[in-house]
């Protein structure tokens, strides 16, 4: 890339000239878009029906060019692609149970997640595809633009190419929007990242089967539709810029940031969208919230080595699944998949079944008429830098019924008892099915009094949206949950015209 | 920490209400201390003269308390902590040489680099100490307030406690102007990484013998000394905050950013204080330089495994070093140290002795009026996330005389013909003491003409001061040797009266 040499005055980009507040402004008005969310419903009940893919449990032995390898146990491809199932031996981590051993899965690839957005009548739209997934209970559901792998994208198994993928392989040309690499579930993978990638484009885009373009505030406002947004796209619209701190456009002439919104209007929109403008401040400044991580992240001394599957210790192997002695947790079983509709026709493989149902949940409280979402700085033993922010309530409820009650989840009692009225959005979602089975979150953000002094504990932090929109921006930040439910707090902004 | 309930408006931090832009104030004039440079050579020289540190090369087997493990060859410690010596095999790295092996750091505590901010007269200053290192090949250097291991502050080996530890082991009270995680050197350690922080105290602090206040204007100031500030002191000073991006208060009150600095006066200084503005644009959006960085993180496919220091292949063991067989790179030594005056009276230890003296630099442009720095997307085998930002240069250039021309790193030539009207900086620092013995770098910053069209290599990009100050708040962004020269650059603010 050349630059024009100094006497062309226009080379350089300034913040703020561009379109960004128009995502927030989709979200306000969601029934602005192309088509409406009726014709949406339509296509999609249509393209289920059409969808013919069968998946069904398989014993290990049934297991196509997978084995389990004689002398680690691991469970791999004959290719030495796609992943494999290893074991992971946990020391010293903080918390009640320091030490403990468990199967994980190992992908070393980053796979590509992107999202393709382009205007149509000033709204910025977002093309997402409706997939089949072996994992997902009810078969297809609204993914990214492209949700590949390396193996997919450089097409180990022979299969067609992936649509799209150019836009997001090389982007140049086009705007980009967001671009990080972001782990995925710590407690389920070894180091495993994805890059989470938006385009904007400007070209003609042909719309190919099997894909729509929904507005973002569609596209937001059916996060509260139970298993239909999948995890990838959840991921990757937590990335969408909602709010950019170098905007000084965003505050109001007068340079008062309340004037914008009198008082008296004070609901959780107003208070969201306050949040999400840096001028508005925040309970911790962001040296104090640097200070507070990064301690968190040094004073960790734990370790998570990769040991064979067929050492851990707790582990039972049957013959169509590898269970935890306690029943709690969860299996490494098999699946065989048939499906007309996937860049190949079948498949077998290995899945992850989690055994009870997740709660993932922010408290969220009004301080001065900001919204501030608790999370948390929680170790996982897959993440690369094992510390990361987390929910403020993440676990499995029956996963610690055979253990004392002190050991339960600081604020999960607040969150499974909070009255309907505190409740701002409720909503079972699935995890990636390419690799989970059947395995799913119920979200909850539960709003506390704004008259209620809670105590901090030391891992909890006080955030505003924009700090956390700030951070989601990097690597390593914010675990999957909490950005899952970042894009599900941003949908608390959408509003249709009838309200 | 509770906060107040919503009735006390007060509550909210906001940006821009704090001291920002007194750093920047003091490196533009240097002389506004409490004491002059002048009194700092003369408490520098007395320091010297009383430091009594016998510093000499010793063969392996007079190492006390280390020793060459039996199974894997590795230069371990007795105690199992500190630090020891491994091998290190890379495959498929990018660039000439995709593989190879050799010794490498294991130290995987994070220590503590420390900088204390206090104002005297409303100048922030910095808590500096004169340390002896083994390493140094002039005795005393100047380091941060604290620079500790975690072996070193929860004193295994007996030592005394840790002077001034508390500001940033506690730093509730104080205000924290930068904490961040940042790697060390790729190339010869793994994975290591420092807690970079500085703390601003408005208590009264009792300062210690053998530690010095000096302006945040003085200290810049003396990067242009040969050998005084060192590795640890320059990182920790490339974190200290001289822009801030939140700051509209930056920017003139007209809102053309351009009238704060007339056009026809455009020296370096200007064109710098422009570039750590964000107001005045940038050659790249960071949408654009995110997808450039993270493309390179993804596309990454090498890898880097520890192994026995006595199996990597073309390294040799004599009695007091292991050396390439090439004679390039670095050697692995040991020295023995006599002091009175560090926390224990003298010990052994293993260090790394680079063979050739480093050239590291920034290639600088003013584009549209606004300095640009030209910097690389680099792979180092011990990075935790395989690529970071590096100079321009940075290499030993002993070290390709082995090699093909064409494998010399780019602008390398450039860099070492340049004319003297255009060196920006041109100063010989040490690395790190504490392990590195004698090993020094060339730190240049070279500024080309506005009027030329440089074609930007693929993994090189021109950023502002600006960009880089705001990658350097977090981790895993900017290597060492980056920081180390983002440092020189800020310093290029200073000036004083007389000028």
């Amino acid at each position: 890339m050349t630059h024009a040499p100094t006497g062309s005055a226009n080379v350089l980009t300034r913040h703020g000239t561009g379109p960004v507040g128009k995502i927030p402004d989709s979200l306000r008005d969601v029934e602005h878009a192309v088509t409406s969310l009726r014709d949406f419903y339509a296509w999609l009940t249509s393209y289920r029906d059409t969808e013919q893919s069968k998946v069904r449990r398989i014993p290990f032995t049934e297991l196509k060019a997978w084995r389990f390898e004689g002398s680690t146990g691991n469970l791999v491809h004959d290719s030495g692609r796609f992943f494999s199932v290893q074991g992971l031996r946990v020391r010293d981590a903080p918390g009640s149970v320091p030490s403990w051993e468990q199967p994980v899965i190992s992908q070393p690839e980053v796979g590509v997640l992107g999202i393709l957005v382009k205007e149509f009548n000033g709204i910025p739209h977002c093309l997402m595809q409706a997939k089949m997934e072996p994992g997902n209970h009810n078969g297809v559901q609204l993914s990214p633009t492209v949700q590949a792998t390396r193996s997919n994208y450089t097409r180990v198994h022979g299969g067609r190419p992936v649509p799209y993928l150019d836009y997001f392989r090389n982007a140049s040309g086009h705007r980009v929007l967001a671009d990080v690499l972001q782990s995925e579930q710590g407690s389920w993978f070894h180091r495993k990242r994805n890059r989470n990638i938006v385009v904007e484009t400007t070209e003609d885009v042909e719309l190919l089967d099997g894909f729509y373009w929904l507005s973002a505030g569609q596209l937001h406002a059916l996060l509260a539709v139970d298993d239909l947004v999948n995890m990838d796209a959840r991921t990757v619209m937590s990335c969408l810029p909602l709010t950019d701190p170098a905007l000084p456009n965003l505050r109001p002439p007068d340079g008062d940031p309340r004037s914008l919104y009198p008082v008296d209007v004070d609901t959780i929109r107003t208070s969201l969208t306050r949040s999400l403008d840096p001028a508005h401040g925040a309970l911790h400044s962001p040296g104090s919230l640097r200070n507070w991580f990064t301690g968190a992240r040094a004073d960790f001394e734990g370790e998570a080595t990769l040991v064979g599957l067929g050492s851990i210790r707790g582990w039972h192997r049957t013959e169509d699944r590898i269970s935890h002695e306690s029943g709690l947790f969860f299996d490494v079983m098999a699946v065989d998949v048939e499906t007309g509709s996937r860049e190949i026709g079948g498949w077998t493989q290995p899945m992850i079944e989690a055994r009870g149902q997740g709660v993932t949940a922010f408290l969220v409280q009004r301080i001065d008429g900001v919204l501030h979402v608790l999370v948390r700085a929680k170790h996982e033993p897959g993440f690369m830098d094992a510390v990361e922010l987390a929910p403020t309530v993440q676990c499995t409820p029956e996963n610690y019924t055979v253990l004392p009650a002190e050991a339960a989840p600081p604020f999960l009692d607040e969150v499974l008892s909070a009255p309907a009225e505190a409740i701002r959005f409720d909503t079972v979602l699935s995890e990636e099915g390419g690799r989970f089975f059947h395995t799913r979150s119920r979200h909850v953000i539960v709003e506390i009094s704004p008259e209620r002094e809670l105590q901090e504990p030391d891992d909890f932090r006080w955030l505003t949206a924009h700090q956390l929109s700030g951070l989601v921006q990097h690597s390593n930040y914010l675990n999957i949950q909490a950005r899952s439910l970042l894009a599900c707090l941003h949908s608390l902004l959408c509003q249709t015209r009838g309200e």
